[in-house]
């Protein structure tokens, strides 16, 4: 491991010190929490306070599509900052038009505005209160399978009107997906899988009761789930699904956007038609909190004489807007997208495929771009997972090697920066096939 | 009007049509909205794309309590910026734990951790959850006038584990809280106030069950409802009403907070312990999107061996606490708490009674610090509100003077900067006077 390049004012064990005592962490029990801690980072490389060089095979939780530290964005927040950090959403502003413009750019056809929030979750809390009451019904429709963020309850506690037009927390309803390796629909191909969960979600719309349902909301490929790959005509299905019984459909696309498949957006890999589109992460790779939605022009009209009751104090945010302008910028000028579709098809698919070939461990290997996972199982007849303990004998082990991982159950994401070389690429893909084959 | 000092790529037609052909803006109809651009701002002065410069008694949304562009906010964000932009929320970061211990240095006795989120929203979701798991109860007992944020869907449209313990928007229960003014109690005293809207709560309690009570959620001094300053008693009374029946008691500070009322907290004016206390806004003046949740001994405990069923992808985020640490750093050096108070006592405290006393339109002034409103009424003994054309009216009028004014309802909320001057704060209010004079 060769040193970082900043000189840190601190060493791994203050700083780690210095966190436990403080902060209280997400999705944890907060007790012998030792979270790693990073300095800095540059490209596809972070440093730990101690000079630890990672590579990351993670970009964090799956945002840092353009790497770490691109001097493009570094220098546009640094320059909005200097001019202007906050202004409020009820004014307007250079650089969240601008923003605006660029998330159009490559948004799918239809898509007239766009409203901005702070990050995923409040993407799709507003993705939800517009369906809801362009259709004025009430159920939304999503997939077990799948993660859409951590809020629930605010606008609930709130007391003024703003509450009465939300209380949306209800009317959730759960199907299943297709995920043909571990099968709800006992299909044996893709195409059986496909029709299969295209039907159940029919016979889920029509047990539902049609008219009830405001919008479907699908993550358009299902990422801290699997990296769950649509199989052929199933988002098509949903399409017309939605069509028939006049249902919104919402792609989720804060996980799987802006590059991380190899196109803008992953659903320019399918054949689908959103309304409404929510993004965060990549659109600006987490340089500064934001995320949004697009929205089409039809349900963009059905608030342009009534008030849309959603907003936050920080939507439009200024930093957020410079960031997501320069982000785009730079992944246009330096054909990151490309790149990642190019490293995907050249590098990580087939060196996966081959390493699923050689190493019992792996029960199926599937993903686009740079967004893959690798599902790895205790017994290759029966699927049984791999278990927890040696889930994290595994991280360890590639932490070791300086490998920065993204686990999720039995699983290891391949979800490296979208700027990734081959080099880079192959040098984490052997460390992966290391670990599993020395297990 | 002066020039602005900042030499702008454009201008205010420009600007305002780039926004309104792309941004889709907050609890607003679309068609016809003419957003004021913003370009820039200083202290407490902000220019437009032609130069107009503006004295701001709203800081935007009652947020940029430290003014426009601080010198060492901005700093402190370049250098961040320069060094590492993002970092995920499970690893550790010397600006986040030095954020955490910044914030406990200002924290009520007993606050123990600090988690972190990117907005008020999502402060209070985190801090309804952690009631709710704390306690094993499930309702949620805030006040009528009241605004806690917008979010209320997103982790129960998730799919995943993550929703099961989170189904949380049910069991919200409203009560009215005091407002002499406005009494809903028939009280003539704020005493009578005070302890009949006790009685009241004490009685919904009753009624709804207390042992289905987790927590009570409450504005310390409710903003956005009018700066409804608590009786003598109040806030008191209900942290005896929890402690009665097991309840933890979350104060709401992301309006109130860090400088507005001349204090830290705005809680520090009161004789009041909470459990948990929420905040957004000014912990950094919003120059980056932040909030958060301070966390109790005891509920921080909850969660050492239990885990914590919650988490955002932009928890913690680096430039988000780089701007924290610099902003209470700054204003701990330039005793901008202190100003705060002092302007509250001093200028306009006294300057709204007087112009309350001379003019009929004003129905009542209240507030405290930085932290105030002026209640506008059509006829001073039915205490019927000023219409909103007349709102209308008035607020083309401050703004055509010059003044950037946060209107609601009936009110002037006089709410600028901590930072501002003597002078600075006469001109508005006299802006103001001369303005209801004048209609
Ligand atoms: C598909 C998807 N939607 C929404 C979210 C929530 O985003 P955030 O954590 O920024 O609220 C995530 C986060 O991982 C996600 O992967
Ligand atoms: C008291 C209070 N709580 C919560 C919020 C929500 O904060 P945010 O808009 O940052 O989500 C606000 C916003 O005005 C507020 O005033």
């Amino acid at each position: 491991m060769s040193q970082s390049p900043f000189i840190q004012p601190s060493d791994n064990a203050t700083i780690t010190a210095a966190d436990t005592g403080n902060v209280f962490h997400s999705w944890s029990a907060q007790a012998g929490l030792a979270p790693m801690p990073i300095a800095s980072g540059s490209g596809v490389k972070v440093w730990d306070f101690d000079g630890n060089e990672y590579l990351d095979f993670s970009s964090q939780l799956v945002n840092v599509n353009i790497g770490y530290q691109h001097p493009a964005v570094v220098t546009a927040i640094q320059e909005q900052a200097a001019r202007l950090a906050t202004v409020g959403p009820a004014y307007a502003n250079d650089a969240r038009a601008k923003a605006a413009q660029k998330i159009l750019e490559h948004a799918p056809e239809g898509m007239q505005k766009i409203f901005f929030t702070n990050a995923g979750a409040d993407a799709n809390e507003n993705a939800i209160r517009m369906a809801r009451l362009h259709t004025g019904r009430d159920k939304v429709l999503s997939l077990y399978r799948s993660y859409h963020g951590n809020t629930g309850a605010a606008i609930v506690a709130t007391g003024d009107w703003r509450r009465v037009p939300n209380e949306f927390a209800r009317g959730h309803v759960h199907a299943f997906g297709p995920y043909l390796y571990r099968s709800e629909f006992w299909a044996s191909t893709a195409e059986e899988e496909s029709a299969r969960a295209l039907h159940h979600l029919e016979r889920i719309v029509q047990a539902e009761g049609p008219s009830s349902i405001a919008a479907m909301l699908f993550e358009t490929i299902p990422g801290t789930a699997g990296v769950l790959m649509p199989p052929p005509g199933y988002l098509h299905g949903v399409r017309e699904i939605c069509d028939r019984y006049g249902i919104i459909l919402i792609l989720d696309e804060v996980m799987a956007g802006f590059g991380r498949t190899g196109a803008w957006l992953a659903l320019d890999n399918f054949d689908v038609r959103p309304d409404l589109v929510t993004f965060a992460k990549g659109v600006n790779s987490g340089y500064v909190p934001a995320g949004g939605v697009m929205i089409s022009e039809a349900i963009s009209k059905t608030f342009d004489d009534r008030v849309f009751p959603g907003g936050l104090t920080y939507s439009g945010h200024p930093l957020a807007m410079a960031s997501i302008v320069a982000t785009i910028e730079a992944m246009e000028q330096e054909k990151i997208v490309e790149n990642a579709a190019t490293i995907g098809e050249t590098v990580i698919g087939p060196r996966l495929a081959a390493m699923a070939e050689r190493l019992d461990v792996i029960g199926e290997v599937r993903g686009i771009g740079v967004f893959w996972a690798i599902e790895l199982v205790a017994d290759a007849e029966t699927r049984e997972m791999l278990p927890a303990s040696e889930m994290g004998a595994i991280k360890k082990a590639l932490m070791a090697h300086g490998l920065l991982p993204f686990l999720a159950d039995n699983r290891i994401h391949v979800v490296p920066p979208a700027v990734i070389t081959a080099d880079e690429a192959e040098t984490g893909l052997a460390i992966i096939e290391k670990v599993l084959s020395e297990r």
